[in-house]
């Protein structure tokens, strides 16, 4: 059955411009930015050039000057990146008069978990939430996409003329867009996305007193500048959270590339392949503990980790012997085609707006139909007790197993060959869906499994883990588990091109901009109850 | 875990008028036609009044003063409906000087397949398409959705002013809605919407020759009156399709229903259930042969047609015993919210028009990537040698397993409780969650198997259940599953809804409207390889 071969050229080319989905597909303009407090620095990055400015603790003197008119920054919200947002936003500028206050509404839980860390109402750090916006300069609003969708008018009015509003996700502008709405034109508004999820963000920042540079790249974006200082600002802000380089987007490339990428392989796409893996694992013989280690333990504890410390390319070339390589093409060959099926149906949703007009509907369902928890079946059932039974021998628990890689390592290209056909630059590419997958979410996969990071993250990602992880599940076993059984699978051509897309130099690049920093799987105390992406 | 009991009593209540989903769950307006030519009869089902039509070959001598001005009715395209159609119409004018013409594209394959059954240009009853529309005074239109959603602007153009389009489905509407675009202002425009697939509606027919009112139930609307015939002209159409009896909806209230009953308890939602229901019996020691007996044979060769000829009601009082009731009942409270929760998702998709353009989105990606077939498959595999097995012994092939008779039916009445929270008919209730499914879906998947169906209906139901089984699939795992193995289910509260549901009265009174004809498992030859929903 040569039913992916007939496909396959049209599938490897890039679309021809123009169609009814140009749009969604034009390449990015070519963005530039001018700041008179921070150095750009071009870099070439797989045959592109980008402008991107470095992080640094050395940095956090010129702070005052970035932020020359802000006396008060209100980080409104407290779910996973406000706690670290405003605690390495309190540190970092330590040595100046700026205020970092938290708002937050009085009956909030979070009122106390924010006092525990110092932000009180004595010292003036801790106030409700619409007065803190009333005050604030700077405005980082980190509430979650369906409050913000819900609270959006009040929050505009509250800001006062001049101010900066401040995202770290592009979702408010995608909403206001599906419905025909736009924000208040005497705002700036900004957005500087951590590229992981907001434990690592802070974690990352204390392991940077140390090792400077440590830190999460961030994205960057200037949407509206009414002051003509919104990119001091939204730099300075990135580099306050210890991000070690930062590079330009658009509000609109990052949360297509962001809501589509936790839909993919951070995490909705690793929850279906591990489903569909673990399935044909027992159904090939192997016990449920074994099958659960080839495919879920070989994922989050060998093959994301080798990809962190030696790229993708690399851990095929250098870390699977000739028995694994042979799984590996097969599993690729039969992957790629129908990740990139899905994928590519995953970016035009969310493209087109129907993915955030979805998540606004659940959200009006949500009294009806709260969410339940994934954790209960028998897949992560075993998990859990494969977990427990770990030995610490990390060949023995975590193996290296092939055709997992394979799978995996495809839809990881397909996601990113998306994403380049879609015009998005390269380092939104390498960080959406290589460094968030292996350095952020995949280390916290490890350590508490697939279905708590589900069942305990972000709502928007939650819903699109919950929608699109059983369309990855039933399409890898429908098309590429019967493909890979033919024999005339043709794995040349793919693995080819799989071996010289640019994208290797890309992710190269991306690793040599910031130190070399293991992510602990250990959580914090404080967020292993609640993990939030 | 009580995880459902908290939910319960928000699920169960009607929403209260308003919000913001109010606008796609108002009641339907009260509707009321009037006709010259054909009796209409008030019918009061289960508290409500409707008022319908019936059918019957007694009035085909009518036909003619229904369709005054029509002298050629053109029937376009020749997948599933329009041979059906063609043949019907002809056979049903055949004492009249009006033409029943097929016009296609002159290199379809199809060609020949019209030829065969008489259709030829030299007598004038065969035409390249445009030309067929431009001659026509009604236009059937029965090309693909995504065919017309491609050439709508051709088509208008080419029809005379005055003449009448006549659609079996309103997708049409809902894609120009969804596109801000309208029908020409100078046409009638009508749907008679058979409620079964083409290959029913021809096959009652020819039983109707011996059994009088025996066919297919349509709905029919008129969107668009010019001439002050449309009515006639609907009613008419219907009638000699052998309609048994007619009842009256809206374009709009007719593509949420039908779109969203195909990706339910139509289609999409038995693969789902199958594929879970499958994988539970296994996990619990069954061989595969029998976990696929106890599911899919058990759905398609016993429980259906039980609700077939008793009711879905008398199903449960009088064809299970004590052990099976108990199996039903902790199965049913388990699967009903499950299986509303994503209905109510699934409705609001629709309602939204995100349904309608992911559909049209799909079509632009065809060719990079043509559909898959979900046969090979081990569920499937399975299910062909059961099938090949069976022994003729229908206890013993077709297995009324009480758990699964549960599912299936919460499923059956979520999906019935969705549509009247949001105000459709009963009559269209009836029609698009028992009768089509048990009269008209289940023959066919029993006949072919499931995976058989999906790959060769309509593409607009094929996308609908590759999109939607597989999230019945984990939902019914993750929730329903988990929470029957759970002590403390409370069954009570949702048997006595079931059983207490004016449904079935509803279900009583349309099956009481046509005679009980059985629809045969054993396709003709001339669809056994396209069967097409």
């Amino acid at each position: 059955m040569m039913l992916w071969a007939l496909s396959l050229p049209s599938i490897m080319a890039l679309r021809a411009p123009g169609g009814p989905r140009a749009q969604w597909r034009r390449r990015a303009p070519h963005m530039t930015f001018e700041s008179s407090v921070f150095s750009k620095e071009a870099i070439q990055i797989a045959g592109t050039e980008e402008e991107i400015v470095r992080g640094g603790r050395d940095l956090f003197e010129k702070l005052p000057k970035a932020f020359a008119d802000i006396k008060q920054i209100g980080v409104i919200g407290w779910g996973s990146q406000a706690p670290a947002q405003a605690q390495n936003l309190r540190e970092s500028l330590a040595d100046t008069d700026i205020v970092v206050k938290v708002g937050l509404r009085p009956e909030s839980s979070s009122w106390a978990s924010a006092e525990s860390v110092g932000f009180t109402e004595e010292s003036g750090t801790l106030g409700e939430m619409f007065a803190t916006i009333r005050e604030s300069d700077l405005v980082v609003l980190l509430i979650s996409d369906a409050a913000q969708a819900k609270l959006y008018k009040e929050i505009f009015e509250a800001m006062k003329p001049g101010a900066t509003l401040g995202l770290s996700h592009g979702f408010l502008l995608g909403h206001l867009s599906s419905i025909g709405e736009k924000f208040p034109e005497d705002i700036n508004v900004i957005a500087v996305c951590p590229k992981g999820m907001g434990p690592s963000v802070r974690r990352l920042y204390e392991q940077g007193k140390e090792i400077n540079g440590a830190g999460i790249n961030s994205s960057f974006g200037v949407h509206q500048d009414v002051t003509g200082k919104a990119t001091e600002i939204a730099l300075g802000w990135g580099i306050a959270l210890g991000s070690p380089f930062m590079f330009e987007t658009t509000l609109t490339d990052e949360y297509k590339s962001d809501i589509y990428g936790e839909r993919g392989i951070l995490l909705g796409g690793v929850h279906g392949m591990v489903e569909a893996l673990f399935r044909r694992y027992q159904a090939q013989g192997m016990s449920s503990e074994d099958a659960f280690r080839r495919s879920c333990e070989s994922i989050t504890g060998a093959i994301a980790p080798a990809i962190s410390k030696f790229g993708v390319k690399a851990l095929y070339e250098d870390l699977l012997d000739a028995d694994q390589k042979k799984e590996f093409d097969r599993a690729y060959a039969a992957a790629y085609p129908a990740s990139r099926e899905i994928l590519q149906e995953i970016y035009d949703e969310v493209a087109s707006g129907n993915e955030i007009r979805s998540v606004i509907m659940h959200g009006d369902r949500l009294d009806d139909f709260p969410i339940g928890k994934i954790d209960g079946t028998y897949t992560w059932q075993v998990g859990e007790k494969v977990r427990a039974d770990r030995k610490g021998d990390d060949a023995a628990d975590f193996p290296m197993d092939g055709f997992t890689a394979g799978v995996y390592v495809a839809m990881m290209m397909a996601q990113i060959d998306v994403l380049r056909a879609a015009g998005h630059s390269y380092s939104e590419i390498v960080n959406e869906s290589v460094i968030e997958a292996v350095d952020s979410l995949c280390p916290y996969m490890h350590y508490r499994g697939v279905a708590f990071m589900v069942d305990n993250c972000s709502r928007t990602a939650r819903l699109g883990s919950r929608k699109w992880a059983p369309r990855f599940d039933y399409l890898l076993e429908q098309q590429a588990f019967t493909a890979v059984d033919q024999s005339d699978l043709d794995t040349d051509h793919l693995i080819t091109a799989f071996l010289n897309n640019p994208v290797h130099d890309a992710i190269d690049v991306c690793r040599s901009l910031r130190p070399s920093v293991d992510i602990s799987c250990e959580a914090p105390s404080s967020v292993k109850e609640k993990i939030i992406a």
